[in-house]
């Protein structure tokens, strides 16, 4: 979807222009006009001949020419008739303005759902209910009831909050940020980010991507937008709302690890999508993108004419994992033919409190020639002789002469003292921030998502399985009423999709166990069966490591003892005599279903490492192998994997082919809402992984 | 020290006034005169008569007052034939604004500790030298060369950086943020933080002490001296220079996890000093102490106008763990009669986009009155009907009537809208913030302070130990020219000190230790003995669970076999013979020497957790027993020693108690370089502790 129509169209009615000023649908209408829009613009409505000077029509099937555009601006209640209307004189795209639905409650819901399927039949596409409107500053156009026009800059922005769009407006304006389009979502019950990440991934106005979002429309479709999407051009996102809504019920560990906000984290590490934490974080990343060069590397250089400031941004790449560029003899060199004697040559270069502009030109000339420079941070803090607007201008000559495109941000410390500075540089663009840690973190993320644009995208594998047998197994259970399958019913699940379990056989009797104990070799496990019982550890129903027929015959009276005491009426269908897996790390598994995202799927060390520690990664399926890998790379425990003090490195390899078997397994399988693959036993590199014991639970 | 006249003194000479303007001699000598100070000025240059219309001396002799401050600007090589003379003349303090000393290089620095002892033997306190002087906003005096005098405040700033200083008075005075002393503090030759501290503590000027630093100067002074006057005012400080020297050679798990950092995150924990982490976050935190009451507890209650914000502020509050006040029926009854229908009534309380001031004023006047609400956070966007400057009046007058002094923060997010609404704010000492969630952090942050302020400091228990063997230990290494005690001295200090060792014996030969395991009960551990073995685990050296007679031979074997293997020229005194404690989780207790604080002490869990998750904690000796058990609670692994699922919980007040030893143990003996006990065996409940192993390291 281009929205091209929507965004610039040629001729737009107002439908509910109104004549008194500071009505929402005079100031909608006025700020059309006011904005220099070159298009045609219908006003529309019935009580009123003109407005403010110009011709009102009664009804839009009164304009003879085509509409593009309808921005409505009437009661809720009338709105239906009016996109009838709308349909008949071909309008393709409306902008709902009016409050009066899902917002209100259940009827005003109601109301809104009724209107989304008529505007569907109709085929128009519609923004809002309940919002602001549109601005597209290149067009130009402010088709929204906020007076603020912003200048023409290439970050388009998003807002779930109209009341936030004015604020940012409004500080836009203030500190001189340039936008593309911006866009109020309202009740977002039509036109989406989803839409909007989509079109605007080719629109050439938009070189940086921006929203504050409360939640997504559609999870699935946000992912894989969203990844095309930030490979042409950064997007930057706040997701607000990190409260879980914890009201599901939720009887595993995965589940309880799990959560709306780790399934966004989870969703914005696939798509790519860079998460701000803050407004200004936000728009202090959209700035540097929008301003600069991506960094080629990740080696800064610091000029400063103050140690202090040097050492806060010193301190700030180390913290943030980036590297000091030495540099070369040849540049030592030539920043001591100009430079003082007490000036510091390395970097940070401290040019001194003294420093003209000219010795921050000659400076930054020599420094970005340098090959271990990719980008460049600069210091000034207003000191006796200190030339706030002539530095900040060699800065821009310097870089605009310079062949060499290398990134270059700002830190001029202080108020009044460097605002010439400051307004110069924003109007050259060249972004400055109010502290240093600032712009060392921006470029940070700039060199991240260098990263993430470079990096191919994988696609997902599919391997041969036996879907049948997983339909079968799941029908079965339904059809006995039962959506929690235990340990036996999940074995023959992980077996159609190859994933390997221990052997393992059920004993009726101590007898038995005791024949398929010595048919498979001691040690062995023993586990009860019992469709009633989902967590074995806690009745006593588990013994491992038995290593001979007199503790297997111990272990099997003290099981059925301590379940009996536990569970008094628990169903047993016998004891499970599990072949013991020896020289193994214990990992978990897990899968649980987001209400957004779908089904996300979780990796992390078993026991102490995940109760204790909640050390553990999530992606949201399918997975890719890269993701796999960054899935287990992900967590802090990955050093015990990778074998400590010389020890054997585990199979991290039979680790990726298990979540892979796993992202499809719940791909093909949406019903099942929870599941844990709990221990999964890795053995050492080369010897494979094996599914200790394992749990799901499906929907009805 | 109350550094009385130091701050506003009741005249000034100014050694070094300059007749020409723009010379930094003439530029104190104008801000002196120009600040409005009462007190009488000489200025004193032999070679003019008079410098700007004030009768000029040729030297400070001269003078026939009293002169209490002299600031000097002259020449380096001239100052201390001119401090000759400010003793002779009585004078106390004097600030060297000079450069051309230790900033220099090694003869500066010769210079500068010459002129300290000169200063020293007078009994002349120094500020600096190179710095830019002091302002005492409220005597009022700008003693400094930097033309920015800030407008009357309470908050007393230091700054380490010159170049720093500058730029936050340039930015204070556009933000309209009062000071009440502000000193640059130089090479901090003599007058430090710590004698500002101590003077700020008590000073009725001051209500809140905030810090740049790149180092402190004496670290024992500055934790004894801090945490006195933090517990009457807040101090805020950023320390800059993360990065750790490095330099030093350690060889102990504890040195390689300790550094810089890590000292100075102790020690302003123990000092209670706040830790910024930019100088916008001082200066946040800063504003908020100095503007508003602590609050009384941690519910909070927040009032916007728009939804998106309310949620930002939310989230804020949960990722702060912050909790959000329930209000009382009564207060959601009285909002409702005045709120409209869709307005928000619980927290965040939504007034909604169209509020006008009233709408605020009313709820806020509500919502004080419960007694759920400890603090009150108000948002505003500025929508088409907002009134900025009348919300603003609205926000204080309700707090200026109100009986109830609770703590107050706004952020009006914007530009130019709300610009005069902020103003307002700041006049009347409300704090507001660019984004909510700096309003937030900055509540948690005054929460934990006054947490702080009202506990109880804890002495430091003194045990009673034997001292005379500790020291008759470390002589004989030392006469043997050995720095580093293994295992068996170890064993003698821990002893002396009272710290349980489990019972060993040294074997020289397998039938002695046949003979001494037979004696202590199997299972037994056997560790090689060796001076030149420090990491006995490297090497084989250890092997732990021997069960019976055969195994301890086999194992005896397998030691001096691989002992030899790895370190053929090792010099081997035998194996000693250790009992096996059961029933026990490891931790690690070490000490490291810091730079600039002396002795940290450290705890972890052991093994793993230590190697690789680095969980530990660690605080500076001596620690009180309330510090002990706050290193303990700190780790993330805590949980393994309450007990998980059940389990028994482990010893954790023996692990107090040796923690408690180990702190007068390295008190007593500062030579200790480096000590770990790895592991400390710690057993269930009320069964204690005991060090598994233990190395020293002491110096020379």
């Amino acid at each position: 979807m281009s929205l091209n129509d929507f965004f610039c169209p040629d001729s737009v009615a107002v439908i509910g222009a109104a004549r008194e000023e500071g009505k929402v649908g005079r100031t909608i209408f006025d700020n059309i006009i006011g904005s220099g829009y070159k298009g045609k613009v219908f006003p529309v409505n019935p009580k009123a001949s003109d407005i403010n000077g110009h011709k009102c029509f009664s009804s839009i099937l009164d304009v003879k020419q085509d509409i593009s555009l309808a921005v409505i601006v009437i009661p809720a209640k009338f709105i239906s008739k009016v996109l009838e209307e709308c349909s008949e004189k071909g309008i393709k795209y409306a902008i709902i303005i009016s409050a009066g639905f899902k917002e209100t409650g259940v009827k005003g819901a109601k109301r809104e759902k009724r209107l989304i399927e008529k505007a569907k039949d109709y085929g128009i596409r519609i923004l809002g209910p309940n919002c602001l409107g549109i601005i597209d500053a290149a067009c130009p156009i402010n088709a929204s009831f906020s007076a603020n026009m912003p200048s023409k800059g290439k970050i388009s922005f998003i807002s779930q909050s109209g009341a936030l769009l004015t604020s940012v407006l409004d500080w836009a304006k203030t500190s001189k940020i340039g936008f593309s389009k911006v866009v109020s979502l309202g009740n977002k019950a039509d036109i989406s980010e989803n839409d909007l990440f989509e079109a605007w991934k080719n629109d050439p106005q938009t070189d940086v991507i921006t929203a504050y979002l409360e939640g997504v429309t559609d999870g699935k479709e946000f992912i894989r937008i969203s990844s095309k999407a930030s490979k042409k051009k950064p997007i930057i996102v706040i997701k607000s709302g990190n409260t879980d809504a914890g009201a599901r019920a939720v009887s595993s560990h995965t589940g309880t690890l799990a959560g709306s906000n780790k399934a966004y984290e989870a969703a914005f590490k696939q798509a790519g999508i860079i998460r701000a934490d803050t407004i200004k974080e936000l728009f202090d990343y959209a700035k540097a993108f929008s301003y600069q060069p991506l960094p080629k590397g990740k080696k800064v250089a610091i000029i400063t004419n103050a140690g202090g400031p040097g050492i806060m941004a010193t301190d700030a790449c180390e913290n943030n994992g980036i590297q000091l560029s030495s540099f070369s003899t040849e540049t030592i060199d030539k920043l001591k033919c100009f430079l003082p004697e007490a000036a510091n040559l390395y970097n940070p270069v401290d040019v001194l409190g003294d420093a003209l502009s000219d010795r921050y030109k000659k400076a930054l000339e020599v420094i970005i020639q340098d090959n271990n420079v990719d980008a460049v941070v600069v210091l000034l803090t207003p000191q006796a002789m200190t030339e706030d607007l002539e530095t900040a201008r060699a800065i821009f000559d310097v870089m605009d002469k310079s062949e060499k495109k290398i990134t270059v941000m700002t830190s001029f410390m202080g108020g009044d003292e460097v605002k010439k500075g400051i307004s110069y540089l924003t109007k050259k663009r060249i972004p400055n921030f109010e502290i240093p840690e600032s712009a060392v973190s921006t470029l940070k993320v700039m060199m991240d998502y260098n990263d993430w644009r470079v990096e191919k995208s994988y696609p997902v594998i599919e391997f041969n399985v036996d879907e049948e047998k997983v339909k079968s197994v799941f029908d079965r259970c339904r059809s006995e009423g039962r959506l929690e399958l235990g340990e036996l019913e999940a074995r023959e699940i992980l077996e159609a999709y190859r994933i390997p379990v221990p052997k393992a056989e059920v004993a009726h009797d101590v007898e038995e166990a005791k024949k398929i104990a010595a048919g498979m070799g001691y040690p062995v496990v023993l586990k009860i069966v019992s469709p009633n019982i989902l967590h074995k550890t806690d009745v006593g129903g588990i013994k491992v490591g038995i290593e001979d027929e007199k503790e297997l015959e111990e272990s099997y009276d003290d099981i059925l003892f301590s379940v009996k005491r536990y569970m008094p009426d628990a169903n047993i269908s016998g004891i499970l005599v599990q072949e013991m897996v020896k020289d193994k790390k214990e990992t978990i598994i897990g899968i649980s279903d987001d209400l957004q995202f779908g089904p996300m799927i979780m990796f992390g060390l078993g026991g102490i490492y995940v109760e204790v520690l909640k050390d553990v990664s999530f992606r949201i399926a399918p997975i890719s192998e890269k993701i796999a890998r960054e899935m287990i790379g992900e967590i802090k425990t990955i050093k015990l994997l990778k074998g400590t003090r010389g020890e054997t490195p585990s199979d991290i390899e039979s680790i990726v082919d298990v979540l892979l078997r796993m992202s499809q397994l719940v791909t093909d399988f949406p019903e099942i809402m929870e599941m844990d693959i709990n221990p999964l036993f890795v053995m050492k590199r080369g010897e494979g992984s094996i599914a200790g014991d394992a749990r799901i639970r499906i929907g009805g």
